[in-house]
């Protein structure tokens, strides 16, 4: 793990490639970047600047600045991904699991560290060393979609329902640009409780929540 | 007006910085590479090639690229902020009048030639230039604001509905991008559809719905 206070200032410079924690801090520092200055106007000099390594170090890690972007959008998906495999197939009904992948997904976009979800627009992403994250964003998305038809919705309106839940978790991205202190656990808890009434299940109960939440602490143990 | 046949390859180039349509080529050529490219990667000579001006003119028009973005951006905002003004007092219940704002608003977002929401993300949006922008976009989400607060949210949930109910207008554009092959016509109604029943007002009725359409169509007259 990166100290907190380890990004926001150079580091010492000349760490050696093999320093332990020489990958997360390059992942820590270009996520400050790529959100703060913008993905283009990053160079990865100024990445390896700020992570206190040698640019040659960087590459070691990293042989192009759009493997950091892959590997910063990957933290972005996988724990999502994994969770949802893990809510495929229980017992619990529908709206239950949804919530539970909502709030875990809304949480981990508006919670991490840097607001990586506003590097989701960028042209990059369309480019080839980005196409593993496009499938697992894919996945993610069709984990959702396999929920919302679970929650009995028509087969015909699933497709579209799904578009809309999916950019509903996304947006907080854009809320969190908009508003940097937002209180992110009051728009977790209001975000998950929204997916579900827009997938047409109506207001959710204190049962249905409290439900997910002992959920969501049973996959984590 | 510009011809749709003028974009996608070069006009013939030397045209005067007052031709009629100068201005709108301009527009329409860095709508296209902005959201192709992406905005950092397009020079406004890039731009001027493909809108078939001198550098010169397209500078007569557009002192810096950010002036480009600004306009371009405005009109995103501006249709859907002048519909709100006419919509914000008028006899119609709260739920009818969300409807037909997000209907038009959305329609605006996923229908326009190029998909500039996608834009909405960029660093520069921070940017002085921009100021105006920030203010029209946060004035059409304080509209929407106060159609969920007459829409019989409890005050204290207004501001986070609010901020779901634009993020999810807003989604469009992730949306488009996933599928430039979308059906926007369905996207645009079940997005609205879905702004009611996230608002917590459950599904909106074929009623609802055709008074919004009524009430838009003598809002255009």
């Amino acid at each position: 793990m990166v100290k907190g206070s380890g990004v926001g200032r150079p580091r010492a410079s000349g760490a050696a490639a093999n320093r332990p924690d020489a990958r997360q801090a390059v992942l820590d520092a270009a996520g400050e970047l790529f959100t703060g200055a913008g993905y283009a106007a990053t160079t990865t000099r100024a990445i390896a600047e700020r992570a206190g390594l040698r640019q040659a170090s960087l590459y070691y890690h990293f042989p192009a600045k759009e493997d950091i972007l892959a590997a910063l959008l990957a933290e972005t998906v996988r724990p999502s991904l994994a969770l949802a495999a893990r809510l495929a197939d229980g017992p619990a009904p529908a709206a239950v699991r949804l919530w539970a992948l909502a709030y875990a997904d809304i949480g981990l976009l508006g919670g991490a560290r840097h607001n990586l979800g506003a590097l989701y627009l960028l042209p990059e992403v369309g480019s080839p060393n980005l196409a593993r994250f496009r499938t697992e964003r894919a996945e993610l998305k069709a984990a959702y979609g396999r929920l919302v038809a679970a929650s009995g919705v028509a087969p015909a309106a699933v497709g579209i329902r799904t578009d809309l839940v999916f950019g509903l978790v996304e947006s907080i991205a854009v809320i969190r640009r908009d508003d940097p202190e937002l209180d992110v656990e009051a728009h977790v808890r209001e975000g998950a409780d929204g997916v579900v009434r827009l997938v047409g299940l109506g207001d959710p109960s204190d049962e249905l929540r409290a439900e997910a939440h002992t959920l969501l602490a049973a996959l984590a143990e």
